[in-house]
Formats: C-alpha cells, structure tokens, sequence
C-alpha cells in the first residue's frame, strides 16, 4: 500500500521542472507517517496541476468513489420516503433547524473515538481548518450550546460524509442523508427516550419494509459488566468497539480481538461472552438486577432499572411487540451515555442486490445488513461545548434512510405501478401547423391559474408525439387546439386513460380541470 | 498578505523537530505561487497537528467563516419560500435530480473563468481529489453527458459552495442554497428561454418582494459588440467580466479597468461605453439590428433577431411589463453562449440591515444588491463532458435563494404575525399528579390516529405551564385528563384562543380533533 502510493508520488514528477524542495525529503531520516502523508498529497496535486501522467490527459465521467447522482426516478421515490419521515417528525410535534456541511475541525475532533480517521477533512486554502460532518449529531450539541439552548424538540434531515469503504449496492454511501430526531432538556427518566422508539416503530411500519426489530440495551449496563468482568477501566470503550460488531461478526472473532488485540485474559472475555448473548424483555432486566455480578454494579444497577421504566412506557405506547432488551447491542459512537437501541430488518434478502455477485455479497453481510435505524442518549456531548461545561441531557435517533431508499427502489421496480417523476396534470397541444402562439397563450394562462401543464418546445410538433409524451410521462389530460376550436372559442379537453374529448368553453376550461384533477 | 501568510508558516514551526524537509524550500529559487500555497497549508497543518500556538488551546465555538445555522423561526420560513419556488417548477412539469456535495476537482476546471480561485478544495487524503460544487449548472452538465441525456426539464435546490467575502448582513454566504430550473434539449429558437423567464416573473411575483426587473441580453451581441468595436478575440471573456461589474461600479472605474488593465484603448473603451448604456425593448433589438456598426457583425444580428423573438414570446406570456433589454448585462460566468437574464428587486432598501453600519454597507453596495435570479443559454457546456464532443443545447435560471430569505425574515420581523415552528394540533395535559399513563396512552392514541400531538416529558407538569406552552407554541386545542374525565371516559376539549371548553367522549375525540383542525 505504501510502496504503491509512494510510486505514483514520485511518477507525478516525470516533467517536474523545480522539484527541488521534494528531493530531501526523500533521503530525510526521522518523518512521520503525516509528514509522508502530506508529501503525497503535494505531489498528487502537482501531478494534477501538470495533466496527469505525462502531459495526457484522459479526462474520467464520474462521480466521486462512494457517491451517486439521483434521477428523477429516485428523486420520487425519495420524496416519498422523507415526507412519510418528516410527516411522522412533525406529527411528534418537532421543529426543525439546518446547519453548515463542514464545521471547524476542532468542533469534530475527538467525539467518534475510532471512526474518527473517516473524516474529510477541507484543503487548507487559507483561514479555518474545516472538515465535512460526520453526522448530524455534534452539530446540533454545537448548535445547541453555541445558542445556549437548554431544551428543544428538532429534526434534522441532511447529508453527511464518511471516508468509508462504500458498498453501494447495499445502500452505503460516501456521502448519505440522515433524517434525525432528538429531544434536549431536563425531563423525567425515559419518557423522551421511549418516544423516540415510538418513532422508529411510526416510521418503520409505515414505509412497509416488512418486519422489523427494534434492540435496546444501555451503555450504562455494558460499562457495569466490563467492570464486574474486569475489564480496565481504560480498555471500557476500546472493548465496547469490539462488542459493536457482534452484528457483523461471530463471536469467537469478536473474542479473538478481545485477548489478541485489546489484551483482555481468555477468562474475562469469556464472561463478557456469557452477558452479551442474552436477549429478553423487561423480564431480563429483573433476572439481570438480581444477577450476583452484575448487581454489585451501581451503573449497571442503574441502567437496567431504566430498561425496566423504558419497557413499561412503551407498553403503553404500544410497541412492545418489536422491543428487544439485546445485551450485544454496543453501538460504535463514543458520546452515547445511557440508553442505546438499533432497528434491524429481520426479513433478510429484501431489497438486496439482483445480480449474483450482489446475492453473494449480501449473503457474506446478512447478518449486519438490515440496519435502518439508531441512537441514543448523549448527555455529555453539549457539556464538551460549552465553555462552562454547562450539560445538556439529549436523547436521539437517526434513520438509516439509504438503505430504506435501496428497498423502496426495488420495491418500486418489482412492482407494475409506473413512478412519476412530474405532476403534470395538462399537456397543451395543436392538432395543426402554426399554432405555437396560441399554444403559448393557453399554457400561459393555465400556469397563471396554478394549473401544472406543459407544451412541447417547438414550433410545429406533431400531435401523436404530442400525445405520446401524455402516455409516457402519465399526463392525464390534454387541451387540445385547432383551427375549429380556436373559431368556437373552446379547448379539447382528451381525458388520456379513456380518450374520451370533450370541447369545453375556453372561460370554463381552468375550472373543469380542476374538477376532473381533483376527482384523481 | 503574503508576509503575513508566510510569518505565520514559520511561526508554525516552534516546537517542531523534523523541519528538515521544509528548510529547503525556504531558501530554492524557481518555487512556484503553487509550490509555495502548498506549503503553507502544510506547516499550518501542522500547526494546527501541534496544537496552535505554544500548545496553548482556546476552543472556538462558532460556524465556520462565510457560514450560519438556520434556527427553527429561520427554518419556518425558509420551508414556506421553498413550497413557492418548488411549486413553480413543478407546475411548469419539471423533474428533480440530486448530485454529491463534491466533485472530482478536475469536472469544474475551466469552467468557471476567474472565479476558479473560489472554489473550495477537500483536503487529499488518498484518492481522488474533489472540490465542493461551486454551482448547479456543471454538475448538471456532467449528470447530462455522463448518462447520454439528450433533453430534460429539471429543478435542483441544494446548496453550493464560494470561498468568496462573505457579506451575511446582505445575504451572502460561503454556504448558500441554489435553486435551478433548466431546459436541456434542442428545441425551437428562444420557446424555452421564455418559459425561464416567466418562471422568474411567476416566482417573484408569488413571493411579494415588491417590484423587480428582468434585464436580458445575448453574449452574441456582447461578443458581436467587441468585434465591432476593436477588441481582441482572445480578450471577449476578460472584458466580459469587466463589463459584469457595471452593476457594482461605475462607468468611469469600469472603462479604467478596461484601458489600465485590460490594455485596451481609450476609444475602443468608449465605443463599448457607448452600447453598454443602452436599455429598452424590442424596439431597441430592432434599432441595433439597423446599426451601421453592430449590423456587420452576424453574431449580434443572430443574437438580436432572438431577442426579437423572445420578446415576442414573453408578450404571449404576459411577462413583458418587467423585462429590459440591457446591453450592460454580461454574467460573470465563462459557459453561457446566448440569451443572459438576471433579476433585480427595485425597491432599494427593501429588507436591508437595520443597523447603521448595516445601512452604510448596504450604501455603498446599493447597486447590486438587488439580484435576486440569473441564467442562461449554455449550449457548450455539456459537450466539454462528451468524450465525442456532443453538444446538449441548454437554458436555465438559478434563484438567489439566500437573498430572498433574507427579505422575508425581516419581513416576517417587522410583521405581527407569529411564524410557528411546529404544526401541532393538540397538547395532551393532566390535570392532576400521578397521571403520566393515562397522558401516554393518549397521546400514543392520538399519534397513531394521525394526530400531531405531544406532552410534556415530566411525571406531574404544573397545570399551568402546559397550558402556558400551548399559548406560546401556538398549539390550538389542548386535550386535558383528570380523575373525573377518566371515570366519565371523556377527555376535555379546551380551544386555546376562546378558552371554551367541551367533555368530548373518548370514542369520538379523533373524529372531533379532526374536524376543528381542518377547520382551522
């Protein structure tokens, strides 16, 4: 890896006329990693700045690794899903607030412990140094004790970036939407918190992705039982790393990395084995309150007589039906300080790629793929920003809404009902030459009646492609002129799925479409 | 500028012990402005790697330079302009689409002219090197030629980013929304520029921003104009930018720039201040195209039948109170090869800054601060991305979205009107202790019935407070529980703004929600 990028560094300078300045650094002793780094980086942009290799220049089409473009197709079905999300946001009565792509690098650091190297980070062009979000969560802690506020309801729906490794067909992006909700201020034990599952259980069962399952568990439980294990103090969020990807690997692997890289003891490892299978309801959260160890912990203590209050507010929120107490549930994030949870699709195989190869790199990813939905509280994180450290107790969840997007597209291919990607209710067309005039006129004065309509941009189209684009595009009327019509004064109005034409009276016409768009 | 840049380079360097490969190129003769930008990000990185100054850390809590957040009073309106300006394009039967934040760096050179220096670079941290879009136009040129799209009708509202002087008391940002309409397709001469420019007529109308003006022109006549006039071909587009700024400076400071800087002469400066002074309408296209001078060159004369034509086409249109044929305007941008049009707001002073300081800048800038839309024909620019060179003919508009915002918050600030910031229709309240449950079921109740509700997050809120927040909110009805409405199965019904107060029986409290709401 190194050998290799080093090799297209040093290729860029074929043709370099001064490059003298880059010359010691290659004999230099003593460089580090971000000393090379950034030598790299100079000489790829040089190397950029001169053409590429040699002077030739081939220029690529694309977008950038991990990012895609919309069509319209997508664009439709996009709206679709956001405004099922923000229905269901505001329907919880929150408001809604937007803030910057990038933010102060400073404001980043230190907030996503081990995905911190994910960032992307803005050149250095002069003034700040910048980097693009990472989620929407810090910004909004900024945003929050940068006003001084102490407590709000708001939902965020933006993009946010990670240098990851993308894996596009199953819906994760380099750069992708989040559609966040959190609740800020000084309440009552996990009352906000259980609205917050409320709203994943809304917005699952009404987008229709199939079943689901919604796991819950608290970090406060996971510190507990490091503890209670014997796990350092120090190894607590490293460790909780590791038990992260319980999802996405067995656990003979995630011990592995325990003792061989995290340098836990076989035995203390295997204790932690034994708490992080179980699964349960409220019922678990009893059996684990009175469980010799774990009791001995004051935090677990805590966390889990949470669980319980949790569990018996979605009761009567109805949503028990989906809740799963998860003692694997670890979540990557650092600033998580209580309560955590993550819903899964448990139908596997829906929505996933149609190509063999895509089959086989699901089947190799099953188990992790079915993520939609995420968060918890973070009671420290607006503390981290305000100057007198002054806490903001939050509480939050983010939905996975690219992935969703992945399934509803699938959906909608598999299914005959057609997408459409305008609303066009009339089409204004001529029946003969010349008429371009009074088409203009007509279009004209159904937009200045707020009716959607199009015309074709030319002069002389011809009425079947005319009629075609209504067929294509799901256009379902169309007012049609002609030399006879223009004499009676009226507009033949042809109702697409039927052909039926009527001639309406032309001071009638803006009325009769709305009855018959409104009728739809 | 470059003392200062380069003081605090070095400065960067206490404290660092492998400056080795640094030293030389302070003292190398031959260092490109490139070479010696790089590495000034370079030491200011690490810098910034070391912790700034002598270690010594004072964190900064605010949004980077040239950026803001958008509160949810902000967001309100900010919705409200959107819903217009969408539905506007949507009643003219556009698509959307959507593309990245960033592009690879190479997709926007060349073609931005001398704003290039403003685009935004990301940092390379291995892969490819990517910018931050600086429009919508040339990632819809990409869009277009990458997936060999020959005719589209399409809006796009994201933002786009200018490292540019911020002038936020005016509306301008480095971060700002764009909203575009464009037309790509070969059509018939001027059908589609007309309809960008009732777009802009409609928009501006609907938004109430008082009276405004559309000033159209060609670049063919401009580039006509300095053929016939003397100027050198390969100087069109370095005077075309100068000829952009008569909107921001005079004549007088506009010709010195042509004749100190540009080189050209006094009287080829003069013959050019002689067209660019003229304004009207189709009388005027038809009075140049009898010009001795501007008639021998056939690019105008094609340039000034079209805006014979398009004139003709806006009066079908009933736009033509608004629009000015405008020899001065020129755009700014390299890409546009025919018709050009920009609107400006009229009534100076209209939502400017109310400090006296705000009112000085807005003084001295009082020309230009009126723009508020602008587009263009763009017929090369797609072709620049085909590797065969086809052409996709192009024309569209871009609303000055942040300008707009602008206006209406202060707008929405002077007037007595409250913006609310949610839509909640009911607040479920006990009034009693001890009825935390009973709110829960409710509101859940409510939730699932498609009801916007929500409660407070306490176990036992004062009676008062709740009510209080209703009255703050804006909340209309507040449905309140206590012991007796839970023995009689009601739930009292209270409007906020008569205080009227009706038992509404469980079983017909959706029903009953419902039917005041949409009242409302």
């Amino acid at each position: 890896m190194w050998g290799l990028l080093y090799t297209r560094a040093c290729s860029g300078l074929v043709g370099l006329r001064s490059a003298n300045h880059v010359r010691p650094l290659c004999s230099s002793a003593g460089i580090t990693v971000a000393q090379i780094d950034e030598e790299v980086a100079k000489l790829l942009e040089l190397k950029a700045q001169l053409g590429g290799d040699d002077g030739k220049h081939q220029f690529v089409l694309k977008t950038a690794k991990g990012t895609r473009d919309y069509n319209p197709r997508q664009m439709a079905i996009r709206e679709k899903v956001f405004n099922t999300i923000i229905g269901c946001f505001k329907r919880h009565g929150a408001e809604t607030i937007d803030t910057p792509v990038f933010e102060l690098k400073e404001t980043l650091t230190g907030k996503y412990g081990e995905d911190s190297k994910l960032i992307y980070d803005l050149k250095d062009q002069g003034g700040e140094l910048l980097s693009l979000r990472y989620d929407l969560t810090v910004p909004f802690a900024r945003y929050l004790a940068m006003n001084k506020i102490t407590n709000i309801k708001r939902y965020h729906i933006a993009k946010v970036y990670r240098r990851d490794n993308p894996a596009m067909t199953r819906g994760r992006y380099r750069e992708f939407y989040q559609c966040d909700f959190d609740i800020a201020g000084q309440y009552d034990a996990m009352i906000p918190d259980a609205e917050c599952l409320k709203i994943v259980h809304e917005i699952l069962s009404e987008l229709e992705l199939g079943d689901f399952c919604i796991k819950v568990n608290d970090r406060r439980i996971l510190d507990g039982m490091f503890a209670v294990c014997g796990v350092p103090i120090d190894k607590f969020r490293t460790i909780c790393s590791t038990v992260d990807k319980l999802d996405k690997m067995a656990w003979a692997d995630v011990k592995k990395e325990m003792v061989n890289e995290k340098g836990l003891s076989e035995e203390v490892a295997d204790q932690i084995g034994e708490y992080v299978s179980m699964q349960g309801g409220m019922d678990l959260a009893e059996r684990l309150l009175q469980d010799q160890k774990l009791s001995q912990s004051k935090q677990a203590c805590a966390g889990l007589s949470d669980i319980k209050l949790l569990f018996s507010y979605l009761q009567l929120l109805q949503v028990t039906d989906k809740v799963v107490f998860d003692l694997s549930l670890a979540r990557g994030l650092d600033y998580y300080t209580g309560v955590i949870y993550e819903a899964v699709l448990t139908q596997t195989g829906v929505g996933l790629g149609s190509t063999e190869a895509q089959q086989e790199a699901h089947a190799e990813d099953s188990v992790s793929v079915g993520s939609v939905a995420g968060g918890g509280r973070y009671d420290g994180l607006v503390g981290m920003f305000d100057p007198k450290g002054r806490k903001v107790p939050c509480v939050g969840v983010s939905i996975g809404i690219e992935r969703i997007f992945s399934i509803m597209e699938q959906k909608a291919e598999a299914s005959a009902e057609k997408v459409r990607t305008t609303e066009v209710q009339v089409m204004v067309v001529s029946a003969q030459k010349n008429l371009l005039q009074e088409r203009l006129k007509l279009v004209s004065d159904l937009w200045n009646g707020g009716v959607k309509a199009e015309m074709m941009y030319k002069k002389n189209p011809k009425l079947l492609s005319q009629l075609q684009h209504c067929e294509e595009a799901g256009i379902p009327l169309v007012a049609i002129l002609g030399e006879q019509e223009l004499k009676d004064g009226v507009v033949k109005l042809r109702v697409v799925s039927t052909r039926e034409e009527f001639d309406i009276c032309r001071a009638d016409l803006l009325a009769e479409i709305r009855r018959r768009t409104s009728e739809a």
